[in-house]
């Protein structure tokens, strides 16, 4: 379990060039290293959707998210750690990342009370009731063995107004100290606390504040994207990460699409998840190097070229348009597992490209060719 | 496209070794060599549900089962062969054997019309109106680039009284000639007739004797696996088999449990297909070497076991039963893919250990054997 660049707690983060705000740097984790900017995929319930692990290992994965939420209900935090923890329960040997459970706790509306103390919320599968409190989120966190826990924090309503996202903030701030209180460290694991304030610079920089006199292994931006808009996104990105500390990872929770990671990078973000290319996948939309398209539109039913011709991923080897279309229309699951496959393997090509670009020294460019690129369209019809 | 054992014309089958009535060969098409006894894993709608064709290969599966009636109406013959034929389309460069669309029209009822020319029905798709003869299956089958075409027959129902049983199969006799007028010869390429006569024995070996009469590739056996019982289906084959010629392969179809594949191979039967491990992959069904078991019931919530500790496949290597208890419980997809992993890499393991018993000469002692390991039941809970 001892990894070069572990200290004796915490997580290992090494920033090895720096273009403009970018970073390029390593996480080092009790199960390996992530090479930073990087892309986390979504497996929410112990799987990424679809996919066999060496699948989403194959498509340039070092890192996966599970959710705390699906988890700790079924099939049970205590039945995971049991098992074996979360790496072995899903055979995932590299690293993972839980959130805290509490942004979809805090989605259930009536089902869902939030006090001081925590949120208390009846789960959608049996309406059983439960208490999710800065602490609990904490231990159910270690008994998956995450090598990185997130902070329960409180969900920010989008919009609200500036005392109610005060109030927000600082309530998230006193459950910030309280999960860092319950968290045990270890090496080659860590904590990371989520900065909120809404579309409040001040209260941005407030949280960024508060959460670096608590101290974390690394910060997370949080309640973005949710409707702000990219340019609001943006301006938040410049204010907060500034003000985070240079030598710790910074997660942008959620984020994005792909010309959203290529503006979070080059404001300094390390660190993203969204379940954008797998949930995509299963909905027909394929992302290419111009741009999404849906494979279930007719014009792709005779077309025999890849999704996208510039994509060296094994969907885009073997597979035409015509035959991916023909899985989706029939309702086939090899439909949703070629284009989940396809998107993670395009999303974890991009990072790899912004990485690059950061070492070289030409993330600029690189953007301006992007967004070029993603304006250019789909190839024509044949 | 040229192979060993390919004459001009037809398919290759050569019988290796013989132990009682069983036989272990090599089919030879255009597309490589099938190792016989053989199962067919059942790819419906070019697609064998849930794997990618390299996944399918490595289950041990050498030949694949396409179906007529799903492929005419999508993505439809004439696109696929637009595209290059079903081994293009669905990436899958070995053998394909198709079926005449005939038995899935026919379970059409309603909406389904028998004359001397054919069929006429509707699509359940759409409704939109089709004709399948005997001449047009023939031409979908060339269209798709079936290595193995299967002539249109009547699916005489189960139970039916002599004249019925008879009437059907003569019938059936009268279109397999047809087809045989519309096949098209091509080395690599066979086309089998198909024997009926419900569970009448002379009417089997009358329907036996107008095949070979008319001279084809291989010889189905159809009409079974209906509601007869095991007992009465391998009594039709003790019937049919002997009279069907030596040296050319003989094919069960749509059979079977393992138990089936076991005594219908001592009786000289060369192939199978049958959705059994796929579609009860997707159910949470699991066929092992102790039997079957389902793995959504409870007892497996907690087992850190494989499914079958006898069995090498990848799905027993990675995972717990606990895991895919979860996975099917969760209905996440991951979980119909690794059981329909295991069961076609269960079924195909038994094929292989029933080649080899047929070369070694102790198939009486493998059977037996199969019995009482079939018999012992799951192992018992942690």
């Amino acid at each position: 379990m001892s990894e070069p660049g572990l200290t004796s707690e915490g997580l290992g983060f090494e920033v090895l060039a720096r273009d403009g705000d970018a970073r390029r740097g390593t996480l080092t984790t009790a199960h390996g290293q992530v090479q930073t900017p990087a892309f986390m995929a979504v497996g929410t319930a112990g799987t990424v959707k679809g996919l066999l692990p060496e699948q989403v290992s194959e498509t340039g994965t070092e890192i996966l998210l599970g959710n705390t939420y699906h988890l700790m209900l079924r099939p049970g935090a205590e039945r995971v750690a049991h098992l074996g923890g979360l790496h072995r329960f899903m055979n995932w040997p590299r690293p993972i990342l839980t959130d805290s459970g509490g942004f979809q706790v805090m989605s259930l509306g009536e089902l869902c009370t939030i006090t001081e103390r925590g949120v208390a919320f009846k789960s959608h599968l049996d309406g059983a009731a439960y208490d999710l409190t800065p602490e609990r989120s904490v231990e159910i966190q270690h008994l998956l063995d995450a090598n990185i826990t997130m902070v329960l924090d409180e969900c920010t309503p989008y919009p609200a107004d500036l005392p109610t996202a005060r109030t927000s903030m600082e309530r998230s701030m006193r459950w910030a100290a309280r999960c860092k209180e319950a968290f045990i460290p270890r090496a080659g694991y860590g904590l990371f606390g989520i900065v909120q304030g809404s579309i409040y610079p001040e209260q941005r920089l407030a949280s960024a504040a508060s959460l670096r006199e608590i101290g974390f292994d690394g910060y997370a931006i949080g309640g973005l994207a949710v409707g702000e808009g990219q340019q609001l996104m943006f301006d938040m990105l410049e204010v907060t990460c500034p003000a985070l500390p240079e030598a710790r990872p910074r997660y942008l929770m959620g984020v994005g699409k792909p010309a959203d990671l290529v503006g979070a990078v080059a404001r300094g973000v390390d660190m993203f998840d969204c379940v954008l290319p797998t949930r995509s996948g299963r909905t027909g939309q394929a992302f290419t190097h111009f741009g999404s398209l849906n494979i279930r539109n007719a014009r792709h039913k005779d077309d025999p070229r890849p999704l996208d011709p510039e994509c060296g991923c094994p969907t885009c080897r073997d597979f035409s348009r015509a035959y991916l279309h023909h899985l989706v229309k029939a309702e086939e699951m090899l439909g949703p597992i070629l284009l989940t496959r396809h998107n993670l393997h395009y999303y974890q090509s991009l990072m790899g490209d912004l990485r690059q670009a950061i070492e070289a020294g030409r993330l600029q460019d690189f953007a301006a060719q992007f967004a070029l690129d993603q304006a250019r369209g789909d190839i024509p019809p044949v």
